[in-house]
């Protein structure tokens, strides 16, 4: 397999110390950090290999930490102060992430895993995305072309979840909603379960209202379009089921009746995923052209640098990039 | 300790042969059923014993079924069909439920515990209540005097949410929100926490929007009433924090950061509540001048009368009442 590459993410946050106890807790196998050299040394990192190409992973050595860095990481990061925003620092983090895209679009590495970025950061540094799924939309699109519909699902040992709206406030998602958007994320989770090894997926749609609308009564967008849309991926041949009552629709997919819920809210989906713990949660970006995720939390600027910081989660993101590179069909995420 | 009140329920759903299921394993201790002798029969109950007074509890043989009969039943309910709405059902529910807050308001019951209604069962008997809580809260009102505001909470073993709305469509819940509304389901919390035994509750409110709002980027509830109404009622000495993040809020609860979440809508509420299992919670309603709790599911008819009806939330609910009642603050409740 190909090298997964792990981004730092904001050098202020917990990312780079998170990337180092995971690479201690020898969880890095077959991973290559992009990243600056300094900053992951006053994470804790003993022992480095700078590399300039992700196929020089096999030189590295046991125990020295394979560092890929891109151009043009502004100097000095490491001694900017940790838990504070810093245009340079999201300057840096953009690097990393533009870096490993070029990398993996150029085939030479099999997927990569994102550290946690600050928004305000990337902004301070005139970056405009408000965060990496749409940054990493951008990145993937043909120049010209239209930017891939993507979705954001969060994983767990015993939950998926795929969100049809993600970062706007309630009212607007409720706005944001309509046949065409719950339609192409069933369609898009349906061509992403073929990379986790699952071709037809029972997938179990969320409605929005409580009790998915009780026939009219409770508000009527089940009605209007995210039954019809249930009934047209049906019609196309997915195992597509619903709407159901938003609050008992994860429990019964964690029992094991569906493979995947689709929610139409962000917390919809996320409350029950990260109900039994967040270092269990993974994200992985659905609809681009290369395998991505990452861990389930923020950068943490409020304990970064005191050794407070739990890789469970970049483990399981890294476990998980791993898990559906190896399925070998990448190409439907 | 006086008894405990438990209405049958829509005759037609599950309610009877829970009840019955929950005598037989010997969980309705000091309890007596409201209800139709004859539908208790058919759900299984070998020996009842009508009484006429709650008191007459003490002259019941152990392993007889206690049932008060409200008058007004209509005849020939263990006759109708289990699983179908019928008005008639519709129409001994509600006498039922009458009955039973008669006697609690006279104090010669402790609580009532309240067996799963139709909503179309009672519209078909005339009644327009929507469910037991807004039925209760008229019951409970004198006459002439304006409603008790009420709230729902739902508990289980490890978790106690309060919702501030509940069975409208999302798009009313957002326009029902306001100060008020957020303030004085603190305020109700902290009333009832006294019925558990705890004089400060630690309450968590959980914001509306993604992130509660982000610093107003994805919504701005948080901003204009949500975080004031929590302000106000730390001023009045409540022990009161957030507006939190919706989807780790439950999680640090579930912890043992808070006692309580107070959520804005059902679905940010009941989805942690019911993700472990739909038999373990129990419906509390906090604003009534007595105790009055209920399973967390409703008359399921698809599954009346099939021996496969689960009794261990109606359990539950029992348990909870008689916990309440023997702290000895059903008046904060």
């Amino acid at each position: 397999m190909k090298p997964l590459l792990v981004t730092m993410g904001d050098a202020a946050g917990i990312g780079p110390e998170t990337i180092v106890n995971a690479f201690n807790g020898r969880h890095l196998q077959g991973c290559v950090v992009v990243g600056d050299v300094d900053v992951l040394r006053r994470a804790g990192s003993r022992i480095t290999a700078r590399i300039d190409h992700p196929a020089e992973l096999v030189d590295v050595p046991p125990g020295a930490l394979p560092v890929l860095v891109p151009a043009g990481l502004p100097p000095g990061l490491s001694g900017l102060a940790l838990g504070q925003v810093d245009g340079r620092n999201g300057a840096a983090a953009a690097r990393c992430i533009e870096a490993a895209v070029r990398w993996v679009q150029a085939g030479e590495a099999a997927a990569i895993v994102t550290a946690p970025i600050h928004k305000e950061a990337l902004a301070a540094a005139g970056v405009g995305f408000p965060g990496h799924t749409e940054m990493l939309q951008a990145l993937a699109a043909p120049p010209g072309e239209a930017l891939p519909p993507v979705r954001m699902m969060l994983a767990n040992e015993e939950l998926r979840v795929v969100l049809v709206t993600i970062h706007v406030s309630l009212r607007k998602a409720i706005e944001q909603l309509d046949f065409d958007a719950v339609l192409q994320t069933l369609h898009i989770t349906q061509r992403a379960a073929a990379a986790w090894g699952q071709a037809r997926p029972r997938i179990a749609v969320a409605g929005l209202n409580p009790h998915a609308g009780e026939g009219g009564l409770f508000g009527d967008e089940e009605r209007l379009f995210i039954g019809p849309a249930v009934q047209a991926a049906r019609q196309a041949g997915l195992d597509a089921t619903g709407p159901f009552a938003p609050d008992t629709v994860f429990m019964r997919a964690r029992r094991g009746e569906f493979d995947v819920v689709v929610a139409m809210t962000h917390d919809h989906g996320l409350i029950p995923v990260k109900y039994l713990g967040v270092e269990q949660g993974v994200n992985v970006t659905l609809g681009l052209p290369f395998v991505r995720t990452s861990p389930d939390h923020g950068t943490a600027f409020d304990i970064a640098g005191q050794g407070r910081a739990d890789a469970s989660s970049l483990v399981a993101a890294v476990r998980m990039a791993r898990r559906l590179v190896a399925a070998g069909r990448a190409d439907g995420l």
